[in-house]
């Protein structure tokens, strides 16, 4: 707690005094272009790894990414997601899982936690559609392969469940919302965003813009351009048309 | 989105490239002590204002920065503080709420969400103890002196909401957890921490350790050491026992 | 009620009694292909406009042809396709509305039947998502054309519900079930599907055979390709990339 | 698919063509009588079995015929029901079970069903009722006939269950609505009507005018007069006054 208090002056002292003006602007509202929903776990920071300034990302964080299907649950999800979209206006949305989540972990495994964390067992049935797909899709797959495949179809599955809020299924027939799915390698700082048309997490690549020369680089050793090897993105995506 | 991408690409090679080690050792497993509890909103960053390093705090995000109470809603809240508490081990809980929060903002004309957002609407009827408690204490105030009683005292209603979690209940008797209120001042970068002693929000220093030379400086102009004027602090928090 | 005692008299003898291998057959077990979910409306007859026999369509029918999201509802809508799609191994899915459809009229004018009929507005409380998306996207519209264009997009809602379903979300990625939209007119005999491709509805043709002569025949005047104008085919669709 | 397309064709060829006043008629509104609630099986065809014209029947369709208490789900089944007698003045509802159903096989072996159809589980725990009566007052049945029994008595319960909707127990206070229970034999093609007084299925009559001749003939031996044996009927059906 000390350590925290302490970063609350440094902030003041290192950051927030240097970025005066900046603070000052957002002091009356903010308007930030994209809905960044990300697992709580420690080793995500949204800001960080975008390298998105303060002001630029409205950010739902719980236990697994997850967004249930509208009307499933009353928490904080699709109040947070409607304001976004509807009073923020906000265009983009990225559900951004991670690698070695441990609420993918405890999908799993799912009898094992209901005694010890009821809520968190509660809470993982609403990803039963990534945990029937799983288990009926990839029979052969088993530790971390199955949780990295895990982890990837949830992604998926939240996305289909955010089609189903009125504010974004309404926003998407306008044209006007792009739903992107990201997951984020802590190991190795990679971003890899699933390709619709190549049924892929692959490196992402502005589909708007001429390629910036940076982004022309070859993907380097510890950045590989593909996260799943060649056979798990063929026999994994083979046949998907839904996203 | 395009700068998001080029924000990851930075992200690899400013800040992930230089800090090999740290990612590599939080590869394969998470130790925050901190549970963090704040808003939505695209201005505030957690790890920015703490200053906290990747893999410490664990962080929940909603519209208001609340947790219902325990059985309540079965939305993502209840599993993520849950898998805090008891797979995490955390000891320590901040819920911190922000200057011009729209989900407080919101909460003081309800009556007028109903219709464009029923989501944030229905959300927010679970902030109800708030509301009813600024109306009937607080029937004076208006405008931002209004919305700012209203932001402070939502977040101690969370930390009474969050009490009735069995295992933060089961915790806290065992002396192993601790609940702080903080409200982070966007314009002024400063952060606020509910005294339960004075009761008041203060400029937070450490309970647990002499304070050290930095803490004990005065405060500065632009960093104020009480938030709120000292009328209202003591109308306000006089008598007060529930924290 | 005589007329109905009557009636399965007559069943009995004019078609029961010509059919008797087909019932012994089915006497044991069914095993139809589609899940038929169509309107409890009194003049929608699945088996009717399908010419289809007897097992062929496993039927669910409710007011408005609505299936929720997964996890929205405990009614029989998730236990039957449930069933159809695990237990009876049924591949192809059909959403079918109809013209002149009173629960589609009941969410155009909700608030009215708040009083009157408590489940009724209840229920289409579950089709928000598509009373939003025709307010938002077609506020030119009126009477008639705006009627039609809700029972439209609506059966396109529950195709987007029907995806958050565990068993079909599973399916759906080993590439063995299909959904289809489907329309009725009733003062036509027409049925139109929506193709995904096209973004519209049109006449349906088989995907998977060659045509049959028969499908070949040009639209007669009374059987029109397109169910919408083209005015309205074009402002209406464009830009969808949902389906 | 290709089959069910060419059904369309068929339907409007053969039936639509010839029926065109008909259709017109329909075309601008309902006015069904009866409201007819069955299974989703292939093999049950309202229309079919009781020779009834389109637009005679209003059709709630759902695994086991099932309508739950009032208030204990929030699917579509009460709205359809709320629908047909408040808006549609409809004065006959007919619960329609019927022989080999699956869900009523599932209701016999509930615990199975849990890991495999979590949704047909759920919705199997509305059926309590008929599986504690079957299990307290027929322990001495085993396969078909228990199937039988439990198929009959499940018919029953709905009708009770019925009764706790607002707008029909309220009608039926008027003596405007008349329940009726029903079960239809799929290898004979007969329906058994429960008759209240004498407690047990029998061959349905009109409770309202003098029997017509036809009406008159005696069970032919593929036409049994009685569902189930005398003992059965006797040992069953011995003072119950609940219908």
């Amino acid at each position: 707690m000390e350590k925290l208090i302490k970063g609350l002056r440094q902030f003041q002292s290192n950051y927030f005094d240097t970025h005066h003006e900046l603070f000052e602007q957002l002091a009356h509202g903010q308007k930030p272009r994209v809905l960044f929903i990300t697992c709580s776990d420690s080793r995500v920071d949204p800001n960080l790894i975008t390298n998105a300034k303060v002001g630029e990302l409205f950010v739902i964080r719980n236990a697994g990414n997850m967004i249930p299907p509208y009307g499933a649950t009353n928490g904080g999800e699709g109040a947070a997601l409607e304001y976004a979209v509807q009073a923020l206006g906000i265009d983009q949305i990225i559900v951004c899982g991670h690698s070695n989540c441990g609420a993918m972990k405890g999908l799993l495994k799912l009898d094992k936690l209901r005694e010890e964390m009821p809520l968190v067992y509660d809470w993982l049935l609403q990803a039963e559609a990534t945990r029937r797909l799983v288990k009926e899709n990839y029979s052969t797959l088993s530790g971390e392969e199955l949780l990295n495949i895990t982890i990837a179809e949830n992604v998926l599955t939240q996305i289909e469940n955010l089609r189903t809020y009125p504010v974004i299924h309404s926003k998407i027939r306008q044209g006007k919302l792009s739903l992107n799915a990201w997951v984020y390698q802590i190991d190795t700082g990679s971003v890899f965003a699933y390709d619709a048309t190549r049924h892929e997490y692959v490196a992402p690549a502005s589909p708007l813009q001429p390629l910036d020369p940076e982004e022309l680089l070859p993907p380097s050793p510890g950045h590989p351009a593909s996260w799943l090897s060649p056979e798990q993105a063929d026999r994994i995506y083979r046949g998907s048309s839904t996203y």
